[in-house]
């Protein structure tokens, strides 16, 4: 099949895109919405129409690619769509098998393919090895673990002895040449090879990238401009096909913003709104003119966290097929955030409010909690847990334990340490599981991500829930999205004054008493943004580098807080006290906290879990950190 | 630098192994240990003394190597390495940096290496662009994330358009010539370059493999026989040297047995004992005599796995800093075995025994947790969980809800099945946290894997702990671990017989009585078989195999079942309503309950948590599956 001459191509393409739910590991389902979607496409005379990567298996499905009936159910699907080709292009993605070859891990050969079916043939690229494209470039960082399941074109280049400039070619599909790529294919900036610009090496009348790309938090001004700059750099419309739904790897929910668009190669863009199913059909000259419209992607802010949180939450609540919540609402910010987030999703006989007062807690926040209920219309119950953490330590404090031969001999004790753990396991492993239960639900976990960071919660206690919403939120941001509650979603004060005013306290000691403005150990405008150095920067700070800017006097601009380190710590002594204490928490029993903790709906760079992977070890310091520590502590004196 | 000349070989070559335990995460420590150990070396005269892969930083430290501080680190310490090898050959594994390039997610070049250093100098292959010799084959299988970290030799080759033949050479030490390589390079059969076969092209005197490779039961008898085949193979010896100690992904626990070799070419071998740190002066003909004794490695059954999970659990308690342990034992095999365990491993004072008697609790359990504590002559206590559940029924069953408006009222109901969980949370999330706490401890999870694959267990109830020392042993493999330590371990009867013949039971129901026979609803001979085929299998099986074998009669066959499925399932409905039944709950519930277990001790080619990476989906059943069923239940009509 030769390239099809300039002269016979039409001026135009017409072209579909699919921005399409994909469920991952149902390619029945999946493979059913194609073919209704290409029903569509056939309605409005689409020349060729787009599907996202991986459109038929769905793309984290865990370890499910190891499973042949799978593999072969999803090739299966993708011979289906083969078959309804006739008289149109359709471009998806699916896993490609070569049953004759293994892996590298003794498992079948599996490829990360863009198949391009045309009047009930697959048409691969010119001189290819197989009737598909394959990836080329593959991610192995955040939630991805490409090269753990996928052979990749580099592989199979080596492998076939061929030069891998020789594999990557346009696919001829009728009257046009198709540049397809897969993915991070386009986001080729850290590769050696750049699978674009190899393509159009070749004429190419249109690139096609099909994608199951996460949200991410600011991501999709980084992909404007990568993909305008692709488009313009060489020439040629750019059709982005990308996925919405939520996939997960257990741990980490990632949420699919789709934002399908159109490039136009002159900076101009056609695109879908985000967050939701759609199709567009798109008129493409092949002559090079505009067609787009300019479009300046602006920081949308904690708006934008906004609906990527609803939209994730919404979606797992409709996979688990859960229809009741509870949060146990304490009447702090937190938890106010999560209730009124639910709410947006749930009738209000739906969700319940419950308010578990222990002996700590102040007459303050219970009306809080009340006020909140009364704001959001929802069921709302008190139910105090004295009675519960009384029978604990009457049954485990003083206790005499022997052996059984009468040679050992103690007397347990229970600290006032131990009982705050008591208040927070009885909250939620004792009252709100069986209050979930009663109710037909499941209950959430509150926490935010500082507390998560350090693991400054407590395991079975306010760390349980069946999904952490918020875990990916600083705490400043969950007092931002706090305000854009109250001020833009429902435009009224649901969440009371009184939650942003309150010092931030778990209440389950009398150092915790609010009234008195007493609370957490963390100062969250300085902590959150310690904390977030170490966890969310692409390369992870360490106490090595804080001390170095500590000593350099710009640790405030380092880490972009607004405050002065010195308000907070008045000397080197407490400043270095209070890094160690926390990095130690962080690294130590923050890690053994997170392993059993619930899953987190990732909105930004790095989520706890699967897109930050962590091992129990031993805290480290570095040999500088100590020198520097050393060297400041002296100065200090 | 030229291949030294046959000439002026030595006859033989000193060589010293060191089977160190290697910290990860603590490079310093590391190399205090490898420093030490290399002035033993130099007191045997060694010529050569050969060092684990990444001994200096650890293998599994999640993405710590995301730190420049901690990458900066090892590189320091490397380089105090190369200024200790006057005389005197070290080869060790470490993670090389290239500052000036990135890797492919844009963070800073890292290989995983292998150094050779002599007379302070780094010495790399010949004709190699850097000095040391790159790992070229990455596992990203399992546990393992290579391709996340480290850039591979078949990627350099591409980038700097050379073939990679070319830049896999053997390296020239003084006298020797050493084809180094790194753990999976010789792990080659599914990939399409051997390294080894590479290697030996040219010249080289001896081989020489750095690993850090976990123990999996019976994986060492592969390991001596791939190693014996390189090195008859390739005519030459070959020295693995492996390290001792665990290392962690959070969630999965590996144990690392060492079990280092040095293998003659002749199929004799000289190794180092498993499980324990060691030294091994091995002097090596360098014209093909054979050395070593011939070796059968055979299959040590539960004995091995008795010596791996001792080990991995005495060096987690010594990680995590842990001297006392809480077991919460039922009367019931599980907590029995792990009770035992624990007590090999600690003083009769830091062992604390509680039995939970709830309202279903049969004597009969009690009097056997009772004689297993006199048994082991620790500590032992009796904790009723009865008004904790009464009180738990009080508050929630039958309370009133409703809206602060008063528009919504409704009653809550808290069935029996509910208050089965809430026993369990009881159990663990009060009592036995709290006592835990008292005592100065942790307290277990006893989970086997077979209620681990269903999530048979209660979320932060029994699948709450510290540790599943168990959960990869299916219930028939805890029998015989629970036999081999009464007579091999303890070689008197510490598990008492009514442990062994007691109905497992939950006993959390009337419908759980023991004393009647009545127990969990998994027939664990039938559905431990059942669920190994789901999970441990290289390729995993799913209900369309199980069909198709069912169908096909040989379905005891192909699970290894010594029963007849006849006998369970009394026709073609039942059988299927039990295979759909807990496979959903192993794609469903049991993917959830996971998420928040505790980490596990990897004994298994297969252990829940990162060594099976798993997304909460719908569960599937494929077309054929349904198909098949269709047939199957027509015709049992």
């Amino acid at each position: 099949m030769a390239t099809t001459s300039q002269a016979a191509r039409g001026p135009n393409v017409r072209v579909q895109l699919v921005q399409m739910t994909v469920i991952p590991g149902q390619p029945e389902i999946n493979t059913a919405a194609i073919l209704c979607a290409l029903d569509a496409a056939r309605k409005v005379c689409a020349d060729v129409v787009v599907f996202p990567e991986m459109a038929i298996p769905g793309y984290l499905i865990g370890d499910g690619w190891e499973r042949d009936a799978f593999l072969r159910e999803c090739e299966a699907c993708g011979e289906r769509l083969r078959e309804a080709s006739d008289g149109i292009i359709i471009v998806f993605g699916n896993v490609a098998m070569d049953w004759a070859r293994c892996n590298e891990d003794g498992r079948v050969r599996k490829y990360n393919a863009l198949f391009v079916a045309q009047d009930r043939r697959f048409i691969g690229p010119q001189n290819g090895p197989y009737p598909f494209v394959i990836k080329i470039l593959q991610p192995n960082y955040r939630a991805f673990d490409e090269s753990r399941y996928f052979y990749d074109l580099r592989k199979l280049a080596l492998e076939s002895g061929r030069p891998l400039e020789e594999m990557i070619a346009p696919v001829a599909a009728g009257r046009w040449t198709l540049g397809c790529v897969v993915c991070e294919d386009a986001w080729d900036e850290n590769y050696s090879v750049s699978p674009l610009r190899m393509l159009t090496q070749q004429p190419v009348d249109l690139l096609i990238n099909i994608s199951c790309s996460p949200f991410t938090f600011n991501k999709n001004q980084k992909r404007g401009a990568i993909f305008s700059a692709h488009a313009a750099a060489l020439g040629k419309p750019l059709v982005y096909v990308n996925n919405v739904g939520i996939q997960n790897d257990g741990k980490t929910i990632c949420i699919f913003d789709g934002s399908s668009s159109v490039y136009d190669g002159a900076g101009g863009c056609v695109s879908l709104p985000a967050f939701e199913e759609g199709v567009l059909t798109q008129e493409i000259p092949l002559n090079g003119a505009a067609f787009g419209v300019s479009v300046e992607l602006k920081d949308e802010g904690i708006g934008e966290i906004y609906r990527a949180l609803l939209y994730g939450v919404r979606a797992f609540l409709a996979q688990c097929e859960i229809s009741r919540v509870i949060v146990g609402v304490s009447g702090g910010i937190d938890s106010a955030v999560v209730a009124a987030l639910f709410s947006r999703l749930l009738d209000r006989e739906q969700l319940l409010l419950a308010n578990l007062p222990g002996p700590f807690t102040s007459p303050t926040t219970v009306a809080l909690a009340r006020r909140l209920a009364g704001d959001l219309r929802c069921y709302y119950t008190e139910l105090p847990i004295g009675a519960g953490v009384s029978l604990t330590k009457t049954q485990v404090d003083g206790l005499e334990i022997t052996s059984r031969d009468g040679a050992l001999k103690t007397r347990l004790q229970l600290t006032d340490f131990m009982v705050e753990n008591v208040q927070a396991r009885d909250r939620s492993a004792r009252v709100l599981a069986a209050l979930a239960a009663a109710f037909g639900g499941v209950f959430t976990c509150n926490a935010n991500k500082a507390e998560t960071t350090v693991g400054y919660a407590t395991l079975y206690g306010d760390l349980a829930g069946f999904l952490a919403p918020i875990a990916d939120l600083w705490k400043g941001e969950v007092y931002q999205l706090a305000r854009y509650l109250n001020e833009q979603v429902f435009q009224r004060e649901v969440i009371p004054q009184g939650c942003f005013d309150l010092a931030p306290s778990a209440e389950l000691s009398p150092a915790q008493d609010v009234d008195q403005g007493k609370g957490d150990p963390l100062i969250y405008p300085y902590h959150d943004r310690l904390f977030a150095s170490w966890v969310e920067r692409w390369v992870q700070t360490t106490p090595e580098e804080i001390l170095e800017w500590y000593q350099a006097g710009d640790l405030e601009k380092q880490l972009s807080y607004e405050g002065k380190v010195a308000d907070i710590f008045p000397d080197a002594r407490s400043f270095v006290a209070d890094l160690e204490r926390w990095w130690k928490q962080y690294q130590g029993m923050g890690v053994v906290k997170r392993v059993q903790a619930p899953p987190i709906l990732a909105v930004k760079r790095r989520t706890f879990g699967f897109d930050h992977r962590e091992s129990q070890m031993t805290p480290w310091f570095s040999r500088r950190y100590q020198e520097l520590k050393a060297l400041i502590l002296q100065g200090s004196l």
